[in-house]
């Protein structure tokens, strides 16, 4: 049954494997007369463009988005937004000795489990190239956002263990790990050498922050602003939880500490993540997804193959070592697509 | 917008305010010739029903569903099943004091600035009784599951800091916290009593599991089951966080930690949670939820009312000291029917 | 699959089967702050009541529809209303005749292909009864229009091949068979009890119009606004066409005859039924459709029972000889369900 | 708000403008594992194409639908299948004149009342070359029909009021109109010929016959299959009234008449086009079109500019006299895709 579209109103539709002819995404419902080029969306993809980090993947296509549709003389015209982007420097052959055997921790098994064939090249539909065309599409969902004054951060917050403050977001981009703490930059870079060294990979933690975000955006009871921005989150792959504010931490608080006092005006504090009872509450939305170490690792593992005998595996060939920092700009484009589809929602609540 | 149904093809609609008529959930898509009762019901709103522990609340009305169509001579009929709960007990006039005031950490902000509205008597909509209906309805779902031989567990493991084993799933529902871990029970009783006398309440962590899952479910790239999941957990009152498998302990491990060997008929170890790239991979699903510490408290605090004027707030009357245990049995009934949804959803893949 | 929820912004499920405890609606999506009581629906549901007319069928129960949920002290609230109707004077035992019998016309076989189970009773969930769900929801959906100006009007237009013209809306609803034609309502008269006389029935056509519709209203291209009053329309039991403007003449009409010309503020003609492309173009919308004879006569048919064996049936009891003028609510109620959906949907696209 | 997804299960999302790069569609919940290649595609878009008849549309792009994603040597995979047909041939500078002028009959004027803007080359969206993404879409619901043996015959049965009878299926592409009738193609030349001379334009009737279909498809009570086709047929445009079996016939029928009696295996006729309560009967559904006349015509008409003055219009360049035969593939794969839907649905009632 389908599965691979996002929002009931900016609704978003993708396509797409790592190495066939192209991914593409279709966004119906964007509402009309917005200015949207394809330097907008460029500027986005060119933040998850592998080969950035010295550490990346060195699979380097430039990746750029073409409009197809929906756009005309430069404006947005209500029509669904067709956005496509090419796969280039695809080396299938590298894949074929993967074909018969199931990567520990991908969704080879899976995929052959459920539908009774797969895309064994790049890992098909499951590989991380997926997030292309979300980011894609989360750009145009900024566009519906800026009307509104509302802004989406992400950066990383921890890597292989070594945390980050959210300090500084003018230094986001400018450093290897997407982080807004230049002294958490070394440290990360260290524990990165130390895990390449062992043919090892890293996970981490991202956080994503909503800025100007509307009180009123949600809808209870199961389509509550907490709730979609979970599945938003937890259906990137990599990320294995999902929290809000306090998140974890506030199972061990008490009331007293974790209730946030009202104040003329706003909240004396955010414990709330800026959502309560799953509607936003106006303050600062913060999301944070754990990412799990990656799966494609250079030491040997134990696996299956397609007939079910055991095998040892040495995945070869270059991989990322982290979904860190790739992973920040899809969570960014993530909660932008979430909170431009519920932009929208509550107009009709009026 | 509309916010109230979940799930694609066993599809709930739920209603009600907590001092209305009555709360209900209508059921579409639940497929025919499954035998069901209003006991089959009854007996999971027991499980939720206040006033069975100590510390729990007063408000003791024996809950019970009337089935109202889809079921005919026992069994049902492919049309929609409408449950029904009415509401008893119902002493409105306790929240009088409540109406022109925003208690801190619930939705009476939220729902104000989104409706421009609210019924607050005992929280209207935004009530933890709202959850009645989800849990009747998740009865409905275990038919679905029972036809497989699927079983969903779910348990404290975790209350004001004092942690839980998953031991012994046999005593789960006859101890006060719902633990499957007895010797948490004294620890955890102390814990409530000492949180009772500051007038202050707590939080903790819930675990579901999921045993007997065939592999395959789950609809990539957006529905992917993880991805439900969070979205049918995070939908519940109180709840701020979501982790599947390993979790947020995920960011912190190796690849070689992290992935789960594949070995003939399984896997060797289960980080994953039972879900490899969003499709369920035939392993036992773990999911576990952070639930925040309830929000009404007998301290004084500090908040505003309607007009914006600061106010303070002493909120009477007796209330639960914690969502657990009583938001076990509803995230048992999430879970449900979020597997119930994707077993059917898989039908058409094939 | 489910199949019992009408409309994206306005959604209504309804449930309930002829001869079961009750039938209902809940209605998710409705904006809050409308004025909405019982009283509201009870005078819609009164419309479409059995026994009103000389013709029509005897089973008179005065249908009374509560609110249950949804509405505050006289306001909605932006959360789902729901509605109940009980179901009296319900005579299941009439029925048990035609529990191993297939009725000609009747949904008696094809509900047993579907699901492998039926409710006999009086066609369960495919007895008319269900319709009186979408005319207690069609009474909310007219409050949305009803703060646009938007007025829906439905009458009989043809009964038994008796033509009516749509000539005094005043005198719709004072008529045995709501049609706006006073000089109709003798020869349809005569022609009712010729047909009466041959244990037969009758089917006519019935037009809705909606006046005062604002331009704009439609969701190219596969949810065109003419695609939605089709598909709303033709749910309807017993309804077999639908046309729009002049519908089926429109086929055997020149370009130059059909084309309706614009001038300043309008259109100087309306073959189009107030659409074009699939968008309300500010014109009277015109909608008609084709409603078959009835299918239970008293005249000996020729059927199968359940185990495939030849029958040959005569329906006793007592029924109405045809849909008309009954269908006349229900098809105004599902005109109505249509418009207030789209009009909320157009607010996203500003 | 979202218009441009049709389905449930087989969900097709279709994008693109007349004069835009490209338009396509995809096709998200198609089974795994089915054949399927661009040549299956393109057979079915070469009898839309545009220059096949004498009297159509000199515009002679060959259609040729490329797949992007979702097949893998030669299968199905499960995953979103994305199809783009590139414009060729496309000239936009003969539309420069109706850039600030609505052509009556036309969506020009919708369009701006909806979305304040417009993409007026050649009708943008709101083109009939839309519709080349729902051949190519329909193409592959057909092998989704195909596993059972379900075919889906259509043809023309009324031009011009030169009517046709369903004679020869065989003969139906061979000939310019898409008739089964040899001997209408004179009369129908004829007439066409007649028009041509006036600058004018015509309309007439299509009809679509399912055959194999089994009993059990659609799902009540607002998606009845017959309440599908009839959105599903609405939705193409030029097409103003949709009938099931006797259709508006059935209005003026007497219920002995119009009722099918039961026989062991069947019906022993078939007024009600095989669905009976919304739900397939297993007979043969016949599903009848009325299309408009064409609304480009060579003859002045009188219409208003962008700023509400009055102006006259005669649209230059060569138009094809009808929809017809151009929409007989398109009603055909109209019914197709509906039908793939609903089959995939009726699987999870099991």
């Amino acid at each position: 049954m389908p599965g691979n579209t996002f929002g009931q109103v900016f609704k978003v539709t993708t396509w797409g494997e790592s190495h066939g002819v192209a991914l593409g995404a279709v966004i119906d419902g964007c509402p009309p007369r917005l200015a949207l080029s394809a330097a907008d969306i460029n500027a986005e993809l060119a933040r998850r463009r592998p080969g950035v980090q010295a550490h990346a993947s060195p699979r380097r296509e430039p990746d750029q988005a073409e409009i197809l549709s929906g756009v005309f003389e430069g404006l947005t015209t209500g029509t669904p937004i067709s956005l496509i982007i090419y796969n280039r420097d695809v080396r299938s052959r590298d894949y074929d000795a993967l074909k018969d055997v199931f990567r520990p921790g991908h969704g080879d098994f899976t995929y052959q489990a459920k539908y009774g064939i797969r895309d064994h090249r790049g890992g098909g539909r499951a590989s991380a190239r997926e997030t292309v065309a979300r980011v894609a599409a989360g750009a145009v969902a900024q566009k519906v956002l800026d009307r509104e004054g509302i802004r989406v951060l992400a950066c990383t917050v921890e890597l292989g263990g070594v945390p980050a403050r959210f300090k500084d977001e003018t230094v986001i981009w400018d450093n290897a790990f997407f982080c807004a703490d230049p002294e958490a930059v070394a440290p990360m870079t260290a524990r990165v050498q130390e895990v390449t060294a062992l043919k090892d990979s890293l996970g981490g933690v991202v956080e994503v922050r909503v800025r100007g975000c509307p009180p009123g955006l949600g809808e209870p009871v199961f389509d509550r602003l907490d709730a979609a921005l979970a599945q938003a989150v937890m259906s990137v792959g990599a990320v294995k939880g999902v929290e809000i504010g306090a998140g974890f931490a506030a199972a061990r608080m008490l009331g007293s500490e974790h209730n946030d006092p009202l104040i003329p005006g706003g909240f004396a504090s955010n414990q709330a993540g800026g959502i309560l009872a799953g509607i936003s509450n106006g303050d600062e939305i913060i999301v944070r997804a754990a990412v799990k170490p990656i799966s494609s690792i250079g030491r040997e593992q134990q696996t299956i193959d397609v007939s079910g005998q055991p095998r040892t595996l040495t995945v070869t060939g270059r991989h990322d070592i982290s979904a860190i920092p790739r992973i920040v700009p899809v969570l960014l484009a993530m909660v932008r697509l979430t909170l431009a589809d519920f932009l929208l929602r509550q107009r009709t609540n009026a």
